[in-house]
């Protein structure tokens, strides 16, 4: 037997460490809803404010809102409330005028409430203090029951409590990417959590854990299944799975939908065609509507990718995306459903800007869409990239409801391995103001309907939720879908930092020593994303396929739009795409007051520079560097920070548990490499095509440009 | 808003119960290595026996141990016992004689243990009582301290202890057919736990507690990558991934092997050939086992199906099997690693018998294999079936060592969610008589080397297990990795029963009203799935391709030994496959009185009738009933089988945990679904082919057969 050299010791101590930890180890299960007993003193005050559950009625939202409450508070507080009829002093009354005798007899004005709103007050009842949650359905009940928890897990006073809240859109959806083979489309965090095979009668505790965490941020609906619909999953069997899990979610205010195939009728139905004016089509899907109406009768609709990237459509038949999507609106019509017909289109012939394509098609059909039809509009033109300017639809169909499509899975962004928290991205797009038809018409104002006036508003997030132990692959992606959820309630007022800080204290500590530093670092993650991937307004520079890692070398793909380098159009002179009216106009796209200051160079806010202008080296930056040196100086910048990130973390030890402390700071040292695997490879082609070398003080990249393009991850995930 | 139809009361309930379920609920994650706490009576005799850890030096095996029986103990007995150098009363005294002063000082003889074994004995040193682990290895150390813990586990008394054990194997190893994108061919477990895009960086705790279980049974080898090898698993990236793996299972007496591509010299290698005598062909193997030698001191070698089912190998070359494996022991030999070659194979021209390729490639090739070469043979001569007789190459190559390569997952037995316990599957095939050279030479002794005087000798499981929380897809398939493992240790003496009891006990209770009839029900229930599935030695009867459910009548796929009609022959007359004399002559195979005894009719097992004879429908069986009866009432009894153990485990519920309780009669219900299906999809079809219709009192099946044969599961995973 040969002698074995031993691991180093430090890996020893972390096998050590791995060996030792607790069965209780915080493995991220618990996601925002970690209800860990908090400091003795603060909790004897929160205990006189929750001594007693009075629900109102025994719906399975309210038994789902006292089943939290008891969790939450028993966690929390150590002590589990008692549920009763009478409520006492201390006690937490909870239910709707019309379930609850107790909730009716206080008259409380829920007029502005909605059917998902609430409102939470401090009361006194025969003299006793008691807290009030009351709503005009019980899911605004359970609604309120998640806020009131966050409130104690965030350590807010709820002994003088004045809150109403209500959702400013009316979906607030996920949409699963998710195959019906397990495999999740850009997915970061291991398989879908959807086990097809064993549905309908398998239902495992994750289904209601993860509609427990999608209450608690307020998402009421969930797209199953991938936009690259499988006709198959509207076929019975796959129906009677959709409906296994409707019936977990209902509880908890979630509604299930379908991404639609268009071409079912022909794949599944036995029909010759799909054209939407064809009466067996039309026939055919209000049969199917009125099938999966019957399993599922609180269905939400239709999600539907037509005539893009290969999916079938109304285009195959001559027709309009109004056509096409008032065919199946038509269908779920009579059960109150609705149809999310994507905007993302680019044609496959040899294409005009890419970034303009999804306006020239859909704009022309403003009006033309029935009622129930939400066009979703991704948040930027080209497909969520690091940065991109708000997609110029925003404002420009009036008179049809908007709904935004972002991304919470990151595609474009590092996987789930990079730590790039996504609050000031949706942010940055949702306060954007298109200016249409006057100031003060941002985004968030059209995706509520608020600028035109619709009743059907919404947004939806691509999930990035897996089977996964800690559900997005890393701890800090859970912020992502946390921030979704938050911001969906109330786009306009919502803001990236404060939902940081309320993230960061409900899932892993209040102590300020740790707060304000990690929600510094959340803020800044994603702005370093974009200075060592695509700064300055550059886009698309990904590895071809999966998309893992940077490839802004590639241009022998057969269609040009998916070239890195129809994006960057770097040569010997300069670098950037025009889209000016001397290039593809793409700004006239826009308000004429976005789109001039777009135009202008001395206007265009510099992190879009790249994306409107074409512009040489040399060109002057407002530093009064050149665009070479602010190139290589932005990229430099970003590597920097990922540094300053672990630096961070690293004295960060003492504030949380060590599994979780390891697994970020191991992810931490990956994100560090592959940034510097973006900066070094992008600057030695950049360098390549510019002919110049690198300014003085600046790193050459590691190795060769040769040694970059010969990388190959043939297995990277989400592909 | 339309109002909502709720679901049922007891979905409703199984909803609440789910939402109250403590965040510590019983998910299965612990395996058998479940330390809570015992009875305060008994603890407090253990404790006696428990009070301090002594180990023996520091080395990686003797921390784990060390941190295991501090996790262990304190889990059990509530109290953790202090590492102490000096030995007091009831101190555990761990260690070798090499490491341990302590231990060399007790002049223990430990000749006889070998290099992994190891001796428990209570002893008084200076008249203090003391427990004694000592082995001649560190992982031997370890192998004894999880003995110990299972003693506790189990409740047996550990104060007059004077215990010794060894493995009887050398290589008791788990194949995962893992491949590169983390699908599981033939996984019902979810993906693969290697998470290869993100090794060799992240390691997750999970690895190390797959190390734990694993050691807990005595499995020291795992094959990391499926079979149906890629190439690129043998490139720089790939083993700097596996050399991580290497490096957290180090410590547990644990190795990682790959499985190798024949033709990845073609592939990976540049070269134009991989021929086995090519010089260049022999070099590049050379460099490449260097190469994973520097990164991996103690690789422990390859894994080769070749020549298989379309896989690249020797006769590609018009080389021998032979000739292809010591190509690669010659490359692995110098750094004493081994070449693990399967025999399965056969033709993909019309084809003999397939029960008989094997033997027929290999048998001639006894004694031309290198000394580093075992070739590994599945348990029956076809594949992986619920039943089949002993392969018959056991016993034919003397001069080879042979490793018996079982199934772990479920690929023809129900995947993970039929209940089915393979130790009687294992243990009637290791008990076998394969009367080679005479009495006596079970496969048991064949394997363990000492029929013919081999040193190497080895058993594989093809693992089941997958990124599932409960790690094999169900909580019931953890039984059958034990089981492997614990059958490795000592294939000749294990029995199926004493291990399950044993498993029960460290996993669910050690509350005898438990025990007796969980163990009851899980002995017969391998027996039930033959009898559902497969009866009376029918074989081969699955759906094509997933293999989920009955497809007896497919008749059409491209090669004749793929089809199951081949294997059942069924028609107007009769049914089974005549592997006497008069037909294939198979039996020719065995040893003379084995194969006289499959040929007798009145000396077959009746489990293994159709197996070897084909016969007409009127045979009379041992029963008086006619073989068309007896057919019929096998199914109906496999059937009854799956009821009984819900009744069985529906009378459990006081026992065992409710996340636990209520996965398992899920599962449950949908294993007497699927025996249903089965039962009713084949007899229909027999029926059909006999003419004869269902014997009196006997159940119809449900549907036509039209309506299994229309049935299509394009998704069921593991394919």
């Amino acid at each position: 037997m040969r002698t074995i050299a031993w691991a180093g010791l430090s890996a020893l101590l972390s096998i050590l460490a791995a060996i030792v930890a607790p069965a209780s180890a915080e493995d991220g299960y618990d996601l925002w809803l970690r209800y860990r007993p908090i400091e003795a003193a603060a909790a004897a005050d929160y205990r006189m404010v929750a001594t007693q559950l009075a629900p109102g009625g025994a719906s399975p939202p309210i038994a789902a809102a006292t089943a939290e409450l008891r969790r939450g508070l028993t966690g929390l507080l150590g002590t589990t409330p008692e549920v009763s009829e009478t409520a006492g002093a201390g006690a937490l009354i909870y239910g709707t005028p019309a379930g609850s005798p107790q909730i009716a007899a206080l008259d409380l004005d829920l007029g502005d409430l909605g059917r998902e709103g609430y409102m939470i007050r401090s009361l006194r009842i025969d003299d006793r203090p008691v807290t009030v949650i009351a709503a005009n359905s019980d899911v605004g009940v359970l609604y309120g029951a998640f806020a009131l928890l966050r409130l104690v897990q965030t350590r807010q006073p709820i002994d003088r409590l004045d809150l109403r809240a209500r959702p400013k859109l009316a979906l607030r959806v996920l949409n699963h990417w998710d195959d019906l083979d397990r495999h999740v489309e850009r997915g970061y965090a291991g398989q879908s959590i959807w086990d097809w095979h064993r549905l309908p009668d398998y239902r495992p505790e994750l289904y209601t854990d993860y509609a427990r965490a999608n209450a608690s941020i307020g998402v009421n609906g969930v797209v199953l299944n991938n936009v690259n619909a499988n006709a198959l999953s509207l076929t019975a069997p796959y129906v009677a799975k959709a409906a296994a899990l409707a019936e977990v979610f209902r509880p908890y205010g979630i509604r299930v939908y379908l991404s639609a195939r268009f071409s079912a009728p022909v794949e599944i139905g036995g029909l010759t065609t799909a054209d939407p004016l064809d009466p067996d089509v039309q026939a055919w899907w209000r049969a199917k509507a009125d099938e999966i109406y019957a399993a599922i009768p609180d269905f939400g609709g239709f999600l539907v990718k037509a005539n893009s990237e290969g999916q079938p459509g109304p285009q195959d038949y001559h027709r309009t995306h109004a056509e096409g999507a008032n065919l199946l609106a038509d269908a779920v019509a009579p059960h109150g459903g609705v149809v999310m017909w994507r905007a993302f289109v680019y044609s496959d012939q040899a294409p005009d800007d890419r970034a303009k394509q999804a306006y020239t098609d859909f704009v022309p059909l403003d009006g033309r869409f029935r009622p129930n039809v939400a066009v979703q509009v991704k948040n930027g033109p080209i497909d969520f990239q690091p940065r991109e300017p708000f997609h110029p639809i925003f404002g420009a169909m009036p008179a049809t409801p908007l709904m935004m499509e972002v991304q919470i899975t990151k595609e474009y962004l590092g996987f789930s391995t990079h730590l790039a928290y996504l609050g000031p991205l949706y942010e940055e797009v949702l306060q954007s103001d298109t200016m249409r038809p006057g100031a003060g018409a941002t985004v968030a104002r059209v995706i509520d309907g608020s600028a035109d006036g619709h009743a059907l508003s919404g947004m939806a997030g691509v999930a990035n939720i897996g089977a996964d132990r800690n559900w997005s692959g890393s701890h800090f992606d859970q912020a992502n879908w946390y921030v979704f959820g938050r911001m969906a309630w109330d786009p306009e007022a919502a803001r990236a930092r404060p939902i940081a800080e309320e993230w960061v204290r409900m899932t892993f500590s209040n102590d300020d020593r740790f707060v304000e530093p990690v929600v510094d670092m959340m803020m800044g993650s994603r702005e370093a994303v974009v200075d060592y991937m695509t700064p300055l307004g550059l886009h698309h520079l990904m590895a071809t396929g999966h998309h893992y890692g940077p490839a802004p070398w590639v241009s022998d793909l057969a269609r040009p739009e998916w070239n890195p380098t129809y994006y960057h159009q770097a040569d010997a002179d300069g670098i950037g795409f025009d889209r000016t009216a001397a290039g593809s106009d793409a700004v006239a796209q826009y308000a004429p007051q976005v789109g001039d200051r777009f135009s202008d160079l001395d206007a265009v806010p510099e992190p879009l520079l790249l994306w409107f202008h074409h512009l040489p080296w040399d060109y002057r930056m407002r530093s009064g560097k050149t665009l070479w040196e602010e190139l290589v100086l932005t990229y430099d910048r970003g590597v920097s920070a990922v540094g300053e990130m672990r630096r961070t973390w690293a004295g960060l030890q003492p504030y949380v548990d060590p599994q979780r402390f390891d697994d970020v700071t191991v992810f931490l040292a990956i994100q560090d490499k592959e940034a510097r695997w973006w900066r070094d490879a992008s600057l030695a082609y950049f360098a390549s095509r510019s002919g110049r070398s690198l300014p003085e003080g600046t790193t050459e990249p590691e190795h060769p440009l040769t040694y970059y393009q010969g990388l190959s991850y043939p297995f990277a995930p989400g592909n």
